[in-house]
């Protein structure tokens, strides 16, 4: 019933992109790792993709995870910052996607309740929480902070998810 | 002097991505092949990712070009369809760059002025002219036909870059 699902986070962006594992089981989390993957901004487009697909397919193969969450992005900014994030997301994506993984989306409202319990907050709240709630974590930027948040988020969905199964079994 | 290059264009979004391959040979230009590949939209966006790399993948094996083009995007849309675009886009790329393939970004007036002659006119205009400047073509869609005139529009500008260089050395 137990059983420890282990769930990677990821905070994509064309400069730094943040990831976060943890290990579920039931209502018991564990820090796995975080970290951030970061890109040369001198180098090309391409070269960039390149870099990330890279980095994040290592940390995949360094630490198995199970399942893959990424944050829904909020896309208030200009057009051409929305288009680089986007093909960062879209190589973020695609790493847990070809390894064969589930890759669940969250909006950041619903990372943010899941961590901080309303659905705003700053940046700083959120690694503060994140360190409340896994005192074990270690991070290097606000990004991987964030990409542990993503990942607590989907431990708290997936197991609602799981308990309306159950209580839909019995029922 | 005249070694022939392969070059595959790429016009890339989430649905349709139109991708096109030529050979050039100092000012000889020859159609090899263009296609579209597609994803299915009923399924989660981390998957629609998967079937663009797998499917441009497997054109890259098939087609083996030497260098990539790909369209610097227009971005007039709204936040989510740049979004959108931009995640293909970004897979779209780092497809031929993890083969090792240089990839050029072209703005689309470059590539409109490279087939056309001017820096404007409409989708099938290109369409037509694509037509004109390789006879042979076969195209599925105006994707694929952009994909295309983004491959001539390369071509064009690397044969352009190759005298400057000769001229260059001979001063």
């Amino acid at each position: 019933m137990n059983e420890t699902i282990r769930i990677i986070g990821i905070d994509p962006g064309l400069r730094r992109t943040g990831w976060g594992v943890v290990d579920s089981a039931g209502n018991a989390l564990r820090f796995v790792a975080a970290g951030t993957v970061r890109s040369d901004a001198g180098a090309d487009l391409a070269v960039r993709l390149c870099q990330i697909h890279e980095q994040l397919t290592a940390v995949m193969g360094t630490h198995t995870p199970h399942e893959a969450a990424v944050e829904a992005t909020f896309v208030n900014k200009d057009a051409t910052a929305t288009l680089k994030l986007g093909q960062a997301r879209g190589v973020a994506m695609l790493v847990p996607a070809l390894a064969g993984l589930p890759v669940a989306e969250y909006a950041p409202n619903a990372v943010k309740k899941a961590v901080i319990g309303v659905g705003h907050g700053g940046k700083g709240q959120i690694a503060m929480m994140v360190r409340t709630l896994l005192p074990r974590a270690v991070f290097d930027t606000e990004d991987a902070a964030d990409a542990l948040a993503i990942a607590i988020c989907h431990s708290h969905h997936r197991g609602a998810a799981a308990l309306a199964r159950r209580v839909a079994a019995q029922a």
